[in-house]
């Protein structure tokens, strides 16, 4: 390797590559976000995933021709506690929420509009509710949730219905809570850069709110176009400023929450500092809607970084990606924004299928996309350019590119981002989201792909196309998945439980940043202890002792 | 204003002024944090609280002299569930933890040594224990606790013992668990980044080892030579680096506990990402000890900054401070790591009874103390001089300074650091630790000084010598300090409930981050609703039915 030759036309040698065949599929959230929306946040633990293709929320009639869950999920019954609703529940609601639009009612009259908010938009999930609510104050939630708890009527809250485990739709009769027309921001504070909103907010116009203002909200992902910041925080989202902005648990300062007996957690502090008690907000940040319902967040909103550099490298083992990581911490520092981990299998699965030439000559066993976020574009330059001399010159990375403008750091992006729909190609994917320290995260794929090898269910006219990692590295989030033709029972017993067992044993979660919903309840045990189920479960009774909040989910 | 002019001269006018009669007592911690101590974890609600002069962990002769807690809090009484501590008990535990020096006896023997752990450092509170358990395992932990609960024993857990409010010592005969033989690191992984250790381990200690790896410590403060990195996280310290790697909610990833009977929590996780479950961590975090005892924590340890800068600024208004802090938000990004504000008097007492010069020429009504941390010294400097250059030109600056070493760097901390030990020159200060929101951060200062010339109580020859404020103000902390000459109930009627209403009215936080413990156990009314308060109480009913936790504390 001859650095000083390679160092200079390296950061120029990139050539646009603009996809001609290649269009990633219109679903919900809008361009970036859109396929980001699967790369982040598609995975499920479901057997034979088909790759979905549309959208459904509020499209009734789509919907309807989606599977009810409890004929998939045959095990679960309905929990016989639970009181039918009748007309006289859907009078008292419209006389509570005072309109009707607020009341989609489907006991006294037929209502296609329901069906959208029974179905998720993987099309994987459908339920049989007959009443969507959509209140307009902390206050009628508050007194819905009394009314539900006292009749034991069962509730689903929903906030923009994007979850990919089925925790926002019901199972069965249960009523949607949506917070749709919760969707007022309260109050910013440009010093302190502390912002407050309604929980039915769509995170893309609290972005755009803030972009405004300099600031920047401290969570991005594919769905933005259309999830909740409420249920952002419900379901404790990580997606893709995780490693420069920390989680949830970090920047939401406060929320406002109503428990199922009508009590309205007043918690909405606007303080960095308050050591004055329990914090009991953090229970709600992940809780997917299991113990109260989120009504609105208080959230600290760093400045807005100006400059942004992205780059895509080439490299020849596993041990040198982490190398590369390593030395991005040291030489990047403060800037680093994204670490993102693909696999040869991925990449070349992504360019076969939609026809886009990849930014690097040859194939690498492995890729990596780095990105930087700073205040000051020619000090960023400088970094990376120190950077790329150095994993250049010390062979940790064998070729690689810089995006000389937001169109090409698109393009480098689209690599990424365009893995997941790919790999549907075939047919199905079983896809995985899981968490394993940075050293063995690799190894999984390895070693799956070397369990289909070994029972001769991998290659050309066999069920399995490929099995491929890629994800978010710098947190030590990696998708797996495995492309197939056609659903195989066989192929499906290779791969659990011993997937889970592999996570379970280097404690590792089956669910890094997805949640447990319908989908990952059953596996929750691999990734905690029978102690810590069992505090969990005494929570959920504490707070919800009639298990009227989204039940049959979770754990 | 001559922007050009100064702007040169200005970086480089600041010349040595090492204080000469000015010494910082020695007491916990070292260096630099000895006086941060003070500075960032001295502040408590109890009135007149006479400056301390002497350490007193581990020095029983001295301990002695302290009141007892009981004799100034005298409504305080010990609940008579409680069982009493006999020479059965003793000998139980001599059997579990098998050594002579993990049990300090005063139940069937004298001993001095006990003194040690019944006060803290502040000698403003002593307890009568008469038994030190220092277990060296968490299994050990879970029987002491299991067995105290089946009996009815008391427990205060204790850390370092470095605590503000009383919360780490005895009021009675608890038992007080130390964590001290609790000290090993357990593991550090250098590419994640992620550290394990005992709850005893010291953070000094801690950073230490982390320095050598290149990595940091994503919390300091003055004490860290003696506090435990337990006690951090069970009172959810704040300190000085809050501002740049955030709260430890956001930073812990795990924790090892044990219930009082005796279960351990196991969540000890060492990933960034983890959907399963309520995320029961945070519930400790902060928790006093009053549902458990940390025994172990993970926590994600960001890349140490090579490069520092500090700078200190005179400025005319409060509305100039926001201005200067809003433009080094934006200016200097991601490299900013502390903000501090001092006002005129502050630095006025500071120098006059310190005998230092300060480091501007002339008086100012506020003064800022900036520091970055980059990667990148020579990018930070130009960063730092565009921030300079543009608060100058604008005028929002009047003056400034910037460090040229670390010795320089040393000394205009000490004017920020310095501060509270010579506001207790006169004799005694009145000390408040609280957060409020920015914009009206100061008014308070401003609100009670005025209170206090309307009551002709301050000035020479009256009680009070002056107000003044100080405080991390980028995380919206105030550090409110009446200097007095003496004790006077007038005095005492004038500041408080005033304070806590002026907080509460504001939404504000009575304590932003030294906790509960004794001494502000009564005003959490004034920063948490009924409905927060009634939360919190059910939950420490839950996990402590007996109330044999850390009693008489907190809530």
């Amino acid at each position: 390797m001859q650095p000083l030759r390679r160092t200079a036309p390296f950061l120029r040698q990139f050539r646009s590559t603009r996809p001609s065949t290649f269009c990633p599929t219109s679903r919900i959230g809008h361009s970036r976000s859109q396929s980001t929306q699967a790369a982040t946040t598609s995975a499920t633990s479901e057997p034979f995933q088909p790759d979905p293709d549309s959208g459904v929320k509020g499209s009734g009639a789509e919907a309807s021709k989606i599977k009810y869950t409890v004929d998939s999920y045959t095990k679960l019954k309905r929990d016989s506690r639970f009181k039918q609703l009748d007309a006289e529940d859907v009078n008292y609601f419209r006389d509570l929420l005072g309109s009707e639009q607020a009341v989609l009612d489907g006991v006294t009259k037929e209502n296609a509009d329901l069906e959208g908010y029974n179905a998720d938009w993987m099309r994987k999930f459908r339920g049989k509710s007959q009443l969507v609510l959509s209140p307009s104050s902390t206050e009628q939630v508050s007194k819905i949730l009394k009314y539900c708890n006292e009749k034991l009527l069962a509730v689903v809250p929903q906030g923009g219905n994007t979850g990919l485990v089925g925790g926002s739709v019901p199972v069965f009769d249960e009523i949607v809570l949506s917070l749709n027309r919760m969707n007022k921001i309260r109050s910013f504070d440009d010093i302190s850069g502390i912002f407050v909103c309604d929980a039915g907010v769509i995170l893309e116009n609290a972005d755009n709110f803030l972009r405004e203002k300099g600031n920047i909200f401290p969570l991005d992902l594919g769905a933005k176009g259309s999830c909740h910041v409420g249920g952002n925080v419900a379901t404790n989202a990580g997606g893709l400023r995780l490693l420069r902005y920390g989680s949830l648990h970090g920047n939401v300062l406060g929320i406002e929450a109503v428990l199922p007996d009508g009590t309205i957690v007043d918690d909405l502090s606007k303080l960095r500092k308050n050591n004055t008690g329990y914090d009991l907000k953090h229970l709600f940040i992940g809780g997917e809607g299991t113990i109260g319902v989120i009504t609105a967040i208080s959230i600290l909103c760093p400045q807005r970084s100006e400059a942004i550099n992205v780059a895509y490298f080439g490299l020849s083992s596993y041990d040198k990606v982490q190398r590369a990581f390593r030395e991005a911490k040291k030489k990047l520092g403060e800037i680093l924004s994204a670490f993102e981990l693909m696999d040869g299998s991925s990449q070349r699965i992504f360019s076969t299928v939609s026809g886009t030439k990849l930014p690097l000559e040859g194939e690498h066993p492995f890729y990596v996309l780095i990105e930087t976020a700073g205040s000051n574009g020619e000090h960023d330059s400088e970094k990376l350019e120190a950077f790329l001399e150095h994993v250049m010159s010390e062979e940790i990375v064998d070729d690689g590119v810089v995006a000389q403008d937001g169109a090409q750091q698109g393009e480098l992006w689209r690599c990424r981002e365009g893995v997941t729909e790919t790999l549907g190609h075939w047919g199905g994917v079983y896809k995985y989201d899981l968490s394993i320290p940075i050293a063995q995260l690799y190894d999984l794929v390895t070693e799956m792909k070397q369990r289909m090898k070994d029972r001769d269910l991998i290659g050309e006219g066999k069920p399995v196309v490929d099995v491929v990692g890629y994800g978010h590295m710098g947190d030590g989030n990696l998708h797996l998945n495995i492309a197939t033709r056609k659903w195989d029972k066989e192929v499906e017993k290779v791969i659990e439980p011993f997937v889970y067992e592999w996570v379970g044993e280097r404690n590792g979660s089956i669910s890094a940043e997805h949640g447990l919903g319908l989908a990952k309840k059953d596996y929750v045990g691999y990734s905690k202890s029978g102690t810590m189920l069992k505090l969990i479960k005494q929570l959920k009774d504490l707070y919800d002792p009639n298990g009227i909040m989204n039940p049959y989910k979770y754990i």
